[in-house]
This record gives C-alpha cells, structure tokens and sequence, in this order.
C-alpha cells in the first residue's frame, strides 16, 4: 500500500541526470611504517574541508540509544544526533516517505551539506528528510566524549556497522510511532560506506525500509570476493588513458624519493622540493601524501569543477597529467610530481606551504572500524598499477591493528553476517529494491554491484562517471520501487 | 545451482505425513505470587522428561563461539556443543544438503532424540544432520559453568535471539569452509522457540540458509499483533469442544481453590486431595500447577498415545473431561479436577504423590528471555477463557522482571529487529522459502502464520492437529523450495 504511493509518485517524476556530489569515497593509505601498508583503505580523505557543500534547513535534534542493541548488559545510553527536515513532507495521511540518509563515518552536517539529491528530490516526493549520524562520528559520543569513546578498545568495541544499523532501524520505528506515521515508507540513500548500511539495511530491516540507493558501495571489497588489486588497478588505469607518460612519471617516482631520501641532506631537498611546512623525517610520509592525492583525485575526477574534497577543475586527473607531461624537457621526476600534485592540493594557488597531516574531520574511527569489521584486502602488486608494490598481508595487517588498537581484527565477519560470497545470488532470489550507482572512474566501483541483478535489484553505472546517479523515470517507475 | 539440486531431490520425495514430534510448544503460567502472573510464557515443559524420545546415532563437538558478535569487546569466549550426523551425507562434490536444526531453550539432545522428521527424511535427501544448541543452555554455558552464566543479569546479557542465530551463522560457515562444502544448501528447521529462530534466520542470513521449515513458531505473539487472550482462548476452546460441562468444571475450580485455601486447615486438605508431596504453602502454586497441566494438554493433544512431555493417551484432552464428567453426582469440583488432571500428571497410575516444583531441564534461560527480548503479552480475560481472569499489565510484568534479574524488558525491540507489524507484507515482498507449519489445536497457533503469504511463503495447517507438518511431494517441489 505504502509501496504504490511512492511508485505513483515516482510516476511523476521526469527523466533526470543528478549528481549525488556526497561522499563519492576515497582513500587514504597508510604509510608502511604504520606497519600495515595500504591495508586499511579509507573512504574519506583526511584533507577533506568540513565547511564545503550546501546548506540546507534542518533541525538537529537527539536520540537516546543503547550502546550495544545485541545484548542486554547495562551499558551507559547515548546521544545520537540526527538532522530532521519535515518542511515538504506531506505527513501520515498521505503516506509521505521518509528518507533517510544512512550516516556514515564523519560528522552528519557535512553529509548532509554534501547530498544535495536527497534534498533536491524531497519536494517531488513530499519527503522527510532524515540524517541520523553515525555513533563514535561528529557529535554522537558514547561515553559522553570524544575522548571517553576513543579512550580504549573497550570503550571503542560498539562501533561496529550492525549496532550502526540498529540505532538507524531503533530511531525511525521510534520517530514514526511518535508521529503516528506508521505507514510511511522509509528508502534508504546512501554513498560509499553509508551506501554499504544502506544496502544491508535494506536487507537486514525489510520490514523498515522498502528500498536503497546505494552510491559507489563496495559490498564486495572483502575476503576474496574480488582481487585486492582492484582499487589501485582503476585508479592507476584512470591515469594511463589520460597519458601514459604521466603513468610512468608516476610509477617512477616512488624510486626516486626513497633514492633521494638516501642522500646527505635529501630529506632536507625533498622538504624544500615539495614545498613541505615541517621538515620530512621520512621518505614514507611524503609518498601517503601522494598516493593519497592520486587515489582522491580518481575518486572526485568529475567532468565538471568541482568542491567536495578540495577545489578542482573539471576533469582534474587530465589537468594534472597536463602539468606534468607539458614541463619542458630535462624537467626532474619530482618536478613534475610536484607540478601534478599541485593540481590537488593547490588549484587555488593559495596555499604556501603543505603539511603532510591533517584531519579536520577526526575520522579515527574508520581506522577502528578497518581493523576489526571492515577488513577490506588492498594490494598494489601488478605491473598495471603505478603504485609502489605492496602484496596484501594478513599478518602483518594484524600485528599493526593490535599494535595500534590491540585489537584482533574479524577478517570473515562481514561477509558471515551480510553476505558477500555468491552475493548476486542472494540479492537475486532474496533482495529487492535497490539501485546500485557507480561510475567506473570510481577505483571503488570494482568492489560494487555493476550489473542488474534483477527487475528490482539493478545497477545505474555510468562509464565516464564518478558517484553518479541516473534516476530514469520509466526504470524506477517500472522496475525498482514497484 | 544447489537450490536445484535440493528441488531435484525434493522431487523424488513422495507423499508423505509426518509427525514433528520436536518442541510442541508449552506453556507453564507463573503464578501471581511471582509479580508477573501469566505474563512469562513458556514454551517447554517444566515437568518434560529429557530422556524420552529416541535415539538417533550422532557425533558431539564443541566450536568455540564469541560471546558478543556484535561488538568487539574482549569478553571470554565459550564452547558451543552441537550434534553432528554425517552419515547420510552425500558431500561437497555432490552439493548434499545440511539440515540445521535450529536449538531452542533446553538441551539439544533432547531436541535431537524428539525431532525424528528431520533424521527420517535425511537419508532421502543425503542430508547432513546439524543440531547445534542454543547458548546458555545444556552444555553450551558461557563462563565456564551454568552458575557463573547464570550468577547475575552482567553474565546474562549475552542471552539472547539474535546472538544465537550469529552463533548458528558463524558455525556453519566455519563448517563448510572446513569442509570444502560451500555449496551445500542448507535448509533451516525448528519448532516453537527453534521455530521463530528458523524463520528470523531465514530473513536476517538469506545467504547462509536457503530454506526454513518453521513448526508452531509465534512470532506475531508480540506487542499489539494478536491479542493477547490468542493464547488461553485456544486452550480454553479445546476443552470446550470436548465437553461444556468440563470447560465449566474447570473455570468454576479456580474461586473454589482459593476460598478452600482461605479455611482452617484449608491448605491441608488440599494437600491431601489432590496428594501433594509437601504442604501446600499457598493456593497459587496449586492453580499454576493445575494451569500448566491444561496448557500442556492442548499442546500435546494428539490424536494417538504420545510420549514427548509426560505419557499420555491418544486425544489426552477427551480422556480428561471423560474422567472429570464420568464423576458420580454429588462429586465435588475439586474431586474432579484432580480426577481429570491426574490423565496428565499420572496416567501411568505409578506417582505416589505430586511435586509441584520440578524442573528437570532447568530452563530458567527462558525466563530471562522473556523479562528482556521475548516478551509476549499474555491474558485471560474473556468470558471464553476457563482460566483464573488476568489482564496483561505491563507494569507489573516490569517490575516482576526487575525484582527477579535486575533487568528492563524490552517490548518492541523484537519487532524492530526481526519485524512483526504488516509482516504478511514483508514476508511476501522480502521473504522466500519459508513454511510455516502448524496445527490449530495448539494454542500457540493463533501468534503463528496461517494462511500462505506467496508462492514460497507457504502455511500448512492442520485442523484438527498440533506440531504437524504434512509434506506434500507436489506443493514442495512446484512451490516451497524451487
């Protein structure tokens, strides 16, 4: 009943190309002396400016949650926040839908100033808009603090995705009995990691939410499922088919800055070389900062300028092989890095100099979360990446979690509790209502859901794109929310 | 691929009838004086013998199990026992099934030796034969001992549904994996309590099982989705249809115990009439014995001599309004009351005299599930019931729980984590492979699922039946398991 008000209203709703500019995932990896190199694969970058993005009217409102919904032990309650907007909802009496934003692992406002196609859309479908944050993210603090949550492992051992997923299933069951809005349909958005909630919500909770949109969600990137070199191959591929001079440049010049980090005084010229703040203490720290501009930029390669990350021109990868292939020749190797590596991290030309670290977005956790559920297998071990050769290591991933969390990480939890072997199977025979959006420029794309599973579980994938979606009506109308 | 295989065998499965003699689910009221009267429903006997029903030929193995799946907390991990057949197995090569039973709230040798359905039809199908028990309870103690996992509601709280079914999960995902044996189907079985846990696994790991068989499973016996008077109304109409003057025999009987109870020496005769081993300390304890007896009886209201509770002749219930209206006239209410339940308590004729307490399986488990997660309202308060008058009163129902464990119940958890309200809907968009078997005679019929819900969701009802399951060749093959 509640499931044909929303396909009458998608009936309505005319062809549209939207991008969702929120959360198209990126990386950063981590430097081998962190001791688990490239393990731990981020989605968000660490340079990532909280202040970008729209505004939108909401109000911000709390909800008291259980720290652990799996058990019954007497554990402090918290405040997890969440971002309401009723404004276009057209209520209970005509079924308006809920949609809800599954927060992932950041601070909610910036989410919700970065997901513009759920607030474009809302109007159409008389919509709430609902952003629940993420526990152990922004302002929703188990234990009262940020310093309390993070103190330890037991103090951080309910961040995990299901008890994530609990709180979103406790606070909408919660919200709508209060409104009487029983009735109301819940659909699920959500991009990167928050695309992976919003996929197994739709699984775990049918009886909550009759539908996902899943923007570049790599259920897949776990155990086995697909090869580990898979991210670091598009993003090394998404290079090469700008330029293949600007590929070797690349993949040369990891050489190059440990050979001169070798030097008397190289780290000094390499300081000098790239413009640093502080004086580099090793070759290791100034190679993350790159990886981590290249691996971004394959993920905000839009075909547009753009300011999710960081200012960009359109097509930014093209702009950086450009500055780097067009220095005059007998130009060094690092020259060019530094020439290309601007384009990320200086398109403003403001920018004095750079510090190699920094996180304004406190995003710690997903660290945690890397080491112990989300134990996705990164390596950078074929001739067609242009990265430094790192093989995937279980080991020593485990020795650096328990080094840094002293934590045990469950690398075949997710896929025992969520599925993830044989997965189109069981979203073919078990899954219904949800799209799946990628663009094939996204190195996160090869751990995604890229072709239709079935007339209700399908895939929007567009080749020259990023976290794009492609909302077509007659598709949606006849085939997804039905 | 291996859902074919199991349809291809299904195929070849003849008509047959069979008794689920497992887990007919029963019920012992608690009495009023416990703070929460009739509020605690349970589904196994107290006064079950756990060495009757047969014995099938199975290995013992332990697994070791964490104790919270859901959070990364350092607890103490424990041995989960479980019964392994795989005699009949035809193996990985040859895609055989494994059949899991899913434990509920007793020993699982108990479970085994009475669940002959699935050992009789595993050779058909060259099944692997899986029961692994339910934690906290037989031999699967967390902490070391039933003590120390029972010492306080801190070493409860791991209690509970669904760490049970990541329990199942987790195990048989390691087994397969150990076996190479990652394309068995495996198909999910349980009745009663095992029941509700076979469907719940069947929605929350579609990836891990492909099938359930839910026997007698109540899962809309919760909050508001039947009312709560489903329960001893059924009870109560199966004696009714047996004879009027029985139904009307034992509803008068409840005024006449206790103003008996209130006389000089009124405890003592009733201690002798109805030959109790000790003095009856108050007339509660003798109704909630009298109670138990009626709900057991209509659980176990079998239309042949059965010996799964207690040895009782075929239709046990028409044997005790025979006893109770054969009285000569002049017989007092009381006299006939103890002649009528002594079919239940004492049809061999061999008690000497009557325990009112006896718990031989020791299920307190399940009086801590229902004060936390599994709370199922309970009431008698209609004209139709021949039970003492109780109206659900959640209230009070809380403060016996919190006087008992220290523990807040938590009534609507359950139907947010596994739904309930407008299930039909979710079972028929969401659900696959479901049936729900069960007879209408059993009083826990009326929280169950009755009536197909689609192709693959499917009810077998019988009538006149309790726990049975008729399995129907065609309607399997074409429709339940394709």
């Amino acid at each position: 009943m509640s499931e044909l008000t929303l396909t009458s209203l998608l009936l309505l709703f005319p062809l549209i190309f939207i991008v969702l500019t929120s959360a198209p995932p990126t990386i950063a990896s981590e430097a081998a002396t962190k001791g688990y190199s490239k393990s731990i694969p981020r989605f968000l970058g660490k340079f990532a400016n909280p202040n970008r993005g729209k505004s939108f009217q909401y109000e911000t409102r709390y909800f008291e949650q259980r720290l652990d919904h799996f058990s019954i032990a007497d554990l402090p309650r918290f405040r997890q926040r969440y971002l309401i907007s009723t404004r276009h909802w057209t209520g209970p009496d005509r079924m308006g839908p809920i949609f809800l934003y599954c927060g992932n692992e950041g601070d909610i406002e910036w989410f919700a100033a970065n997901t513009g196609f759920v607030w474009d859309i809302a109007p159409r479908f008389g919509a709430m808009v609902l952003f629940p944050e993420h526990r152990y993210y922004g302002e929703s603090m188990p234990y009262g603090s940020r310093d309390k949550a993070y103190a330890n492992a037991a103090s951080l051992s309910y961040l995990t995705a299901e008890q994530a997923l609990a709180d979103f299933a406790v606070l909408v069951t919660s919200l709508k009995r209060n409104l009487s809005a029983e009735g109301c349909p819940v659909v699920l958005f959500g991009g990167s990691y928050g695309g992976m909630l919003a996929t197994w919500m739709r699984l775990k909770y049918p009886h909550i939410a009759i539908g996902a949109l899943a923007s570049s969600a790599p259920i897949l990137q776990f155990e086995d499922i697909v090869p580990p070199e898979t991210f670091y191959d598009i993003v090394s591929s998404s290079f090469k088919r700008e330029s293949i001079s600007c590929f070797d440049t690349i993949k040369k010049s990891w050489d190059v800055i440990i050979s001169e980090g070798q030097k008397n005084d190289g780290l000094r010229q390499l300081t000098k070389a790239f413009r640093l703040c502080r004086d580099l203490k090793k070759t290791e720290d100034l190679s993350e900062w790159l990886d981590s501009a290249y691996s971004f930029l394959a993920m905000v390669n839009y075909p547009y300028p753009s300011d999710f990350l960081m200012p960009l021109p359109g097509h930014p990868i093209k702009e950086v092989c450009r500055k780097m292939d067009s220095c005059p020749e007998g130009t060094s190797v690092l020259e060019r890095i530094f020439e290309g590596v601007s384009v990320y991290y200086n398109y403003t030309g403001k920018v004095e100099c750079f510090q190699l670290d920094d996180d304004p977005h406190g995003m710690d956790g997903w660290n945690w979360q890397a080491c112990t559920e989300m134990v996705m297998p990164m390596a950078s071990s074929r001739e067609s990446s242009m990265f430094p050769t790192y093989d995937y290591n279980y080991s020593s991933f485990q020795e650096g979690c328990w080094k840094d969390f002293s934590v045990k990480p469950r690398p075949t939890w997710i896929t025992t509790e969520f599925g993830g072997h044989d997965f189109e199977t069981t979203l073919k025979v078990f899954g219904s209502n949800i799209i799946f959006s990628n663009g094939l420029l996204d190195p996160w794309s090869g751990g995604s859901v890229l072709q239709n599973i079935s007339e209700t579980v399908v895939a929007l994938v567009t080749e020259e794109g990023n976290a794009l979606i492609i909302l077509h009506s007659g598709q949606l109308a006849t085939s997804v929310l039905c």
